[in-house]
């Protein structure tokens, strides 16, 4: 296999799972596959999350990053959908079995193929091939199959584009999934990098919008994303004044926590819908606060290749964008350390120059 | 406030919640209300549980039952939908606040009034007024607002027909609000009371029914009410054999249990909805496994009077019936240790005549 050289940011497992400089090699582009020449990367919380192997199935050397902005340089002999200067998007998916239903459906992020869809970083999500790794966009390029490269539309800025691809598809999907519009009234917990997209979201489909947050300070910033109302969780009174109120809470706190006391924000017939945390909730669920108003607790985990189109265009016509800070490769520890602490405002993007600079 | 002598059963909260024989003044009914002489009352695992204080809420004396059916005696001077001498039945509910949206939309099992609706036995499901307390029906006669008692369809057995008031409604409830039908496969998780009337329900909606149990011996019985398919829950190989098969799950399960197992049988966008517990799940939800597929874990309680009404009639219709075991009030102490130690085949119904011939 012609393979080239790729330089990139990786965990090697060892040294307290930090990055440091990689070089990686990357299979030619096939008939169907782009050749990307990374621009920016977005740094999601699951990057952090794989880095530091919270889901036990973290394959070692680590190049994490699954919110890519880049130019195409490279088109296999059989790509049709795009050309060489197109600037386009990598998420969270590079490949799916493609036959299953969810596939068919065109959900590949629910592929029921034998090892679900494939991760643009850290390979497959139910890894049944320990031999196989991905590495994501953390890097200078990427070879991607067509079918998982999004255009990015006209309008949109680039710099700040790349968190759509995970934080604005993970919170417009379900929104979409659960109807979501004009007439409806949504909390959104956590106002982080997810939450702060899905306020916008959410205030573009017409919902009357509830920022959740405990972090009193953040209270302006939402307000300003155009959230209607601020509701402080740690507030209990405010918090017992808002049960019954929600038709839908879209819930994005990365770390197991108690839901519970967001179950009893909703409404009768309210869905609480979790995207954030990958694993069991923090207490067992109470039925009884579920039960006695038909609620339910659901979960959703990004969205489909043509729906992540479709966001990226929500984004363009409602003039969206995720609230971004720019940073260095090489400051990548730093921004994880932070992102850690929760003292990010929203979302870091990395200027993939800084890696291409050293070279 | 005139009142009437009436023969019950109740626990008063000492000697190890056993029920003995007592006496309790019944209110003779006001204008709104029909006065019942009680023919047939059903025993339900919420009798039990109410007795033994499991909702921490029980106020004593406990005189449970709310699966009655019986002949209106005499009618208030303002009602208009029962004679003297119908045959009537009362669940699980007798008030409900009457204006707040679940009530105006006839959905009063989830009434969002102050105490929320009044429960047919041990007062308000969410006591507010510890002074006040409902007796239910292992007694010889109840008095009800007219509008929350229930007309027996020609053609039902009075003495089977007591279950579906309780066991009955509140598995047709979420059938109907997932929209089970035609095409669908369905979960129905515990065959005891409440899952004995699932399968019937669920299978003459007309989807495919796969009966769950760990019960092996319950096969033949769960094939001979109607299910295609029987699912050994202990059987580890036949649990992962079914992952991703079902649309919908109905748990009936009537305590703390692993919700984790049946979650992962759900398919893609599947509901899993329980009904029997009325409190926590044995462990946290893992949010993995609902949102790597799109799934929601939902609870479900009761019906309303107009949908109990319908169930009713769906049962006539359908030729739906409970299996049933005729007992006396006597011996109802027996009966809860046996329904205790899941040795009952589906529903026992008190007769009572034993009660009356005791005068």
């Amino acid at each position: 296999m012609q393979t080239f050289p790729t330089k990139a940011y990786g965990a090697t497992g060892s040294v307290f799972n930090k990055l440091a400089p990689m070089d990686i090699e990357r299979a030619a582009p096939k008939a169907d596959e782009v050749h990307i020449d990374i621009l920016y990367c977005g740094v999601c919380h699951s990057d952090l999350h794989q880095v530091k192997n919270d889901w036990h199935n973290t394959i070692y050397p680590c190049v994490p990053g699954h919110e890519i902005i880049g130019r195409v340089v490279e088109a296999g002999s059989s790509v049709t959908k795009f050309r060489v200067g197109d600037l386009v998007g990598v998420g969270c998916m590079i490949d799916s079995c493609g036959v299953c239903p969810a596939c068919q459906e065109k959900e590949e992020n629910y592929c029921e193929g034998p090892v679900s869809w494939t991760a643009t970083y850290n390979g497959y999500m139910k890894p049944q091939n320990k031999d196989f790794n991905t590495f994501g966009g953390y890097s200078t390029n990427i070879v991607v199959k067509e079918d998982f490269v999004l255009r990015i539309p006209e309008g949109l800025d680039p710099q700040a584009a790349a968190p759509i691809l995970c934080a604005g598809i993970t919170t417009y999907s379900p929104l979409k999934y659960w109807k979501v519009g004009p007439g409806q009234s949504v909390a959104v917990v956590g106002i982080g990098g997810l939450g702060h997209m899905a306020v916008q979201l959410a205030r573009a489909l017409g919902a009357s919008v509830t920022a959740v947050t405990r972090d009193k300070e953040k209270q302006a910033d939402a307000e300003k994303l155009g959230a209607h109302e601020v509701l402080i969780s740690s507030d209990a009174a405010a918090m017992k004044a808002h049960e019954l109120k929600f038709d839908f809470i879209l819930i994005t706190i990365p770390d197991a926590f108690e839901v519970n006391d967001y179950v009893k924000l909703a409404k009768r017939n309210g869905v609480i819908t979790t995207v954030g945390l990958l694993g069991p909730y923090k207490a067992p669920l109470d039925n009884q606060e579920v039960a006695m108003h038909r609620r339910s607790v659901a979960g959703s985990i990004i969205g489909g290749i043509a729906e992540t189109q479709e966001v990226l265009e929500f984004c363009a016509e409602h003039n969206i964008l995720p609230e971004v800070e720019m940073i260095k490769m090489q400051d990548i520890n730093d921004a994880f350390d932070k992102m850690q602490d929760e003292e990010v405002r929203f979302r870091y993007v990395i200027d993939m120059q800084s890696l291409k600079g050293s070279e």
